[in-house]
């Protein structure tokens, strides 16, 4: 029997980089916890983690009785979310999924809350987190599109290696020390380097790349919206940074874009190039919002728009996004969080 | 009184990063050489640099007699650019000039020998050397420009610090060693981090977007090209990589593409991403070519081509193309080297 002025979460992948955020981002949060339990696969259950001063021992997944929780948020990886939140869903356990594996689902609505929020109150048991690279994006792009109507998208991305969890920074921060590549992620050392992401499509496009144009179609409910994409990872620890064009469809000055954008939740305008304030990765470590600059006209392009847009990747782009989809929905539709249609029975 | 069997070479600004690539570059080559002297400004006056296994003392630029010299490499910066180009011209030596201040003059060929040779016949003293960023792009767009006409050039670019000197170099490396920002050349720190270039433009546009811009129409003569960019410093310290789209006028098959590519001078094609192989900045340094990979159909464009470029941004993007220019020149119209229409007399 669930209650519902309390609410008792689980989170699954508590020892990686986003879960470990999670716990912070919770630590401040308004969400009251009656109850918090931490899980992750067997490798690493056992490890000891401290929430609100307490000490909390993670436990192996495959023991977890979802029936005690009524929200579980994911973040152990595509297969974990693949075989588990079912489980949960069929348990009556909202999840909220960090992974990629069910954004494309048509059940399941993928959620930035400054963007699509409504997306959610559609839930049957999963919503999903988008990925890291497309929150930022999509949180920039969607006044545009309220405000001017988007025709076209064109992204470059200059992504931080921790996009690839603790084994990123790790590959990075060896390879700084020692000199010698690390094997890990790419052939590719990342020190003083790049890396493309998986590319397993024969036309050419990552995996990153793809998630960027499907999930920004989803997001922003525009199946058909003419978008591309080169994601690149820098050797950064956090922070990625994208260098954006759009041609809109009607006509706009920039004072109207920056008063559109400083109107919108969660966007911070850093624009004062001939003084070097723009934002940078190092800029927006450990914060929360979208922070958008080196706002310009493009000059090959009738309504061509250009901008700077940076947010912390592993909270805006993964762990702060999902705990503020859980806190938007305690806040406006509790309900949705105890009783919903369930997509597995 | 010039000769023409040998050539009489100054160095202007010897001491720095690309200076000392002028030499190793020449050490190289096949042009043979009568005499060669090195100059930097006063504070650098009095170095010793050795080429061919000969100990050469750096003199000050200022006590230069330039009738002396058959040919002048300069890179010393854009103040002794301005300064002593004017002055070798009036005394009847060629200036190759890798700094700024010439490129958009008209009576000054902004060369690329692969791209507009021909043009470098046609100088009056003044040889320029385009900018980094520009070089390596105007490598790939040239054979596409040929075969398929094209109609609009957007580029971002992931710059290795090297672009700003030995003094970026070691902006980075002290940072990442100390984890102190270095307040050079930014006041943001490169280390993990990104920068832009000097932002002057009330357009919002970087003085290196500009150069892009202005210089890739002049060595295309398209003057009106629609072009647009963004330049980012990352943390790399050799190796300019860029994230191209174009769009074309005529149809093209990416075999084609490629095709036309690999009958071009100059290029390189790296493009095997199912097996990571792509051009990469650490893959590219001590190179003298162009490197292209992730070759593919930009999907929300007709005649839409997408792909990447990288070039070791101190060598083909300054210092090689710089000597090509004068190896060109003594190949194929050796008299323009000792005898020209001076543009200052």
């Amino acid at each position: 029997m669930k209650k519902s002025e309390t609410l008792r979460i689980a989170i699954v992948g508590a020892t990686g980089l986003v879960g470990r955020t999670f716990l912070k981002v919770l630590e401040n949060s308004f969400i009251p916890i009656a109850k918090l339990d931490l899980f992750a696969t067997s490798r690493s259950a056992g490890t000891s983690i401290v929430f609100k001063n307490k000490e909390l021992i993670v436990q192996d997944i495959k023991n977890i009785n979802f029936a005690n929780y009524d929200v579980a948020l994911f973040s152990a990886g595509k297969d974990a979310s693949k075989e588990f939140a079912p489980l949960a869903v069929k348990n009556g356990t909202l999840v909220i999924d960090n992974g990629s594996y069910w954004r494309m689902h048509p059940q399941v609505p993928l959620v930035v809350p400054e963007v699509n929020f409504e997306d959610a109150f559609k839930h049957k048991g999963i919503i999903a987190n988008p990925n890291c690279s497309t929150i930022q994006l999509v949180v920039a792009l969607k006044p545009i599109e309220n405000k001017f109507k988007i025709r076209k998208v064109e992204v470059s991305t200059y992504q931080a290696i921790s996009g690839a969890g603790q084994k990123g920074i790790n590959k990075l921060l060896k390879e700084i020390e020692t000199g010698v590549p690390v094997d890990t992620l790419s052939k590719h050392p990342i020190a003083y380097n790049i890396n493309f992401h998986t590319i397993q499509s024969k036309f050419g496009f990552s995996e990153e790349e793809i998630k960027i144009i499907n999930e920004t179609r989803k997001i922003l409910h525009r199946k058909n919206l003419k978008i591309s994409a080169t994601c690149v990872r820098i050797p950064v620890l956090v922070g990625h940074s994208e260098a954006v064009s759009v041609i809109t469809k009607n006509e706009f000055s920039l004072e109207e874009v920056e008063e559109v954008w400083r109107q919108s939740p969660g966007i911070i305008i850093v624009d004062d190039p001939q003084n070097e304030e723009y934002p940078t990765p190092k800029m927006v470590e450990g914060t929360d919002s979208v922070h958008i600059g080196r706002i310009r006209r493009n000059p090959a392009e009738k309504n061509g728009l250009m901008f700077w847009v940076v947010a912390d990747n592993v909270r805006k782009g993964a762990a702060t996004n999902a705990i503020q989809i859980l806190e938007h929905l305690w806040k406006v539709a509790p309900e949705r969080i105890f009783s919903f249609q369930k997509m597995f029975k």
